[in-house]
Order: C-alpha cells, then structure tokens, then sequence
C-alpha cells in the first residue's frame, strides 16, 4: 500500500516529502486547505488531533510530528535509498543532537519570521518590525554556532548527511527566498557551502518542482 | 568509563536521569551552578555552545539535548534495565511521535508557566498572571488530546511505558508541587492516574530524593 501524505504544500510536510524521496519511498500526497482551515475539521483531527501539518498514513498505521515520520521511514528503510541516521549508535546519537538543536534552537525564531514577514505580506499586512528583529538576533547566533560546527565537520553530525541536515532546507528555502534574508547564511562561509550542498540535492530540487508553497505569489 | 551528567539539579537534566536509572546505567554527577551563569563561562560552553542543560560525557563522546541524550543511552542499552522505546519499528514511530508532541506541544506553555509562575516567586517578584493564563489554556488544551489518548491506551505511545511518558516527569512534577496547578491533571481522569502511575516509578522517586531542586525553597 503506497505511503499517503497529507498537506503537502506546507513546509513541515515538506521536511517529510524530502525524506520519502530520499529513502525512495513511493508516496502518493493528499491536498489539504490550510487557507480553508480543513486541517481544524474533524475529518483531519481524527488523523492528527492537534490540527497541525503533516500527518501520514502507511497502510493502516498513522503517524505525525514530522521529525518523528522521518525518523520512522529512515529507520524502516535502513538499507534503501540514503542512510540518513548514522552508521553506528555515537553517529545516530549526534544525528538526534542536532535535529533537537533544529527543533528547539534553530525553528522557534525562523519560524517567528516566516509569521512576522511571509505571512502579513500574504495578507498585504505590515509586519512587525521589532518583533523580527529579535528573533532575527536569536537565528543569528544559532548560525555562528552552526558555523563553528560546520569548519570542523561537513555536515551537523558529522562528515554524512544525515535528518539533521535534511529538516532545515524548507523554512531555510523561504528564509534565502521569499523573506530576502539570504545574508544570514551567505555572512557566514561553512555555513553558505552547506546550504548550497544541502540545498542542491536532487530530492530537495524535485519537492520544489513538484509542490508549491503558499507564499509562491511573492516570488 | 562512568557516564558523567552536568547539572544535575535542572529539570531537564533530570530528564536525562531517571532514563540512567531505568536503563540501570551507572554515572556521576557534575554540579554546575546555574545561578551562578558558570553554564554560560568557557569551559562549559566547550561542552555546549548553545550553553544549556544538559550535557553528558560518556568516556570520550559528548553529547547535549536531553531528549537526544534519551534516545542515545535507550539503543545503546537496549537489553539493559527498561525498554523505553517499543518493541517494533511502529512501536518506537509513536514513541518519537509522542515524545515530539511533548517537546513541541507541552513543553513550551508548561515552560512558559515555570518562566512566569515559579522563577518570579524565587526571586521575591510578581508573577503575570496574563502571561500565565494564555498558558495555561494551551497547556489544557493539549491535556484534553492527552485524555482522549490515555482513555485508550496506558501510556502515551501504547500499552507499554516509554520515553514518551518519561519525558514528562521534570516539568509536571513542577506543575504538580511548586506551581500548585496539580488541578490541571486531577480534573482529567485518565491524565490523573497515568501521572500517579509514571510519577510513582523507583527510578523518579530516587530522582526526586538525590537531586534537589533550584526551586525547593518554595515548598
């Protein structure tokens, strides 16, 4: 039975989209309205309570929280496609690190952009400028520690790329693209050469060519 | 090598702990005194750039983020003392998804109420009860899914106990004693008996009786 992912134009859904085709998963996607707020309509919240992107049926078992989905096909297709864990257990262990640092350290202020700048100007709002001037600091010096890191090693857990990498390229994609804020990373040189790695991977190309994000008509 | 665990006394260190003693792993503390910023100083920024709690030597390997620091010592033991991560491949996705929902979904208001509630009363200053409402109606929304959840199944992640629910402990404990919000799980049933279940566990109670906390003052 072939994997189904719902909501597939939204950056975390996105962030499990690049996984799949790393590890060739067949998928087929299932087209949820944000804008419409069909994932708040109990249909959507019988599959994910929370009401929140991505959710993911593999046959007649249900799994969300993208970084737990990419954690569960990367470890089911262990020996298909890209490993994307590790080889050994202190290798998977600095995989888990920086895919928490991704998650508690790297998302909450570029996530708090995408929500100060992409959305209001969707809107034809304005944005807070103060708001995003924290949270523009706080990236900031999550980026000098990636730097530090990334002139000792090629990738975050080590020299492989690995899910730690792979959950940064969507919100990082609007953060070089439609918020203009490309200097972050290109101020900063390991960390400019890593994201051009990551970024031309030809899995990453495909989940741009195949689905557009909500923000495309700032492009 | 014995495992060397810095500050033990924060909560998200005794996240780490009570995972040492189910996997029957022994360790020794290192005392870092927060209040003191010596987690912010040089030589503890070596071991964390992003100079948080905690941070674990296993010999020669480094390794930061509690809940990363959970998954590493629960594979590498995996015969050892308790299994905290299930059985099979579907098992062990529910216990990186509950374990996500924890660290994205209720972490951050039950976070946000020590912020507001407890630090304030240690220092003598007056908390905001604006802040701390907001919080806690998000901290019960996402009590109601976990209701919902635990009239079907034992524990979080299924009918076995897991990091899913240990990673609740620290933070809940607080809720529970310092913060007096223990309501908030007593007015939900099946919250209210999976908490006496988890929080009952040997492993916590050494916990609670080795390690004080920067708080106790106020109990």
């Amino acid at each position: 039975m072939v994997v189904k992912v719902y909501g597939p134009d939204y950056a975390t859904t996105k962030r499990v989209i690049v996984c799949l085709i790393e590890k060739e998963v067949e998928f087929e996607t299932v087209h949820v309205d944000g804008f419409k707020k069909e994932h708040k309509q109990p249909e959507y919240l019988k599959l994910q309570p929370f009401g929140l992107f991505p959710v993911v049926q593999d046959g007649d078992y249900t799994i969300y929280e993208s970084r737990a989905i990419l954690r569960y096909f990367s470890e089911k297709y262990k020996n298909q496609g890209t490993d994307l864990l590790g080889k050994t257990i202190e290798e998977r262990g600095l995989v888990e690190q920086w895919l928490e640092v991704e998650g508690h350290n790297y998302n909450p202020p570029i996530y708090n952009l995408v929500v100060n700048i992409m959305v209001p100007a969707l809107f034809g709002e304005p944005s807070d400028p103060k708001a995003s001037e924290e949270d523009e600091e706080k990236l900031g010096k999550v980026l000098d520690i990636y730097e530090e890191r990334l002139s000792k090693t090629k990738y975050l857990a080590g020299d492989f790329f690995s899910l730690a990498d792979l959950s940064h390229l969507p919100f990082t994609y609007y953060l070089m693209n439609q918020m203009k804020k490309g200097y972050m990373v290109r101020q900063r040189k390991h960390v400019s050469a890593w994201w051009d790695d990551i970024s031309n991977r030809p899995s990453w190309k495909k989940v741009l060519q195949l689905y557009k994000h909500p923000f495309e008509s700032l492009d």
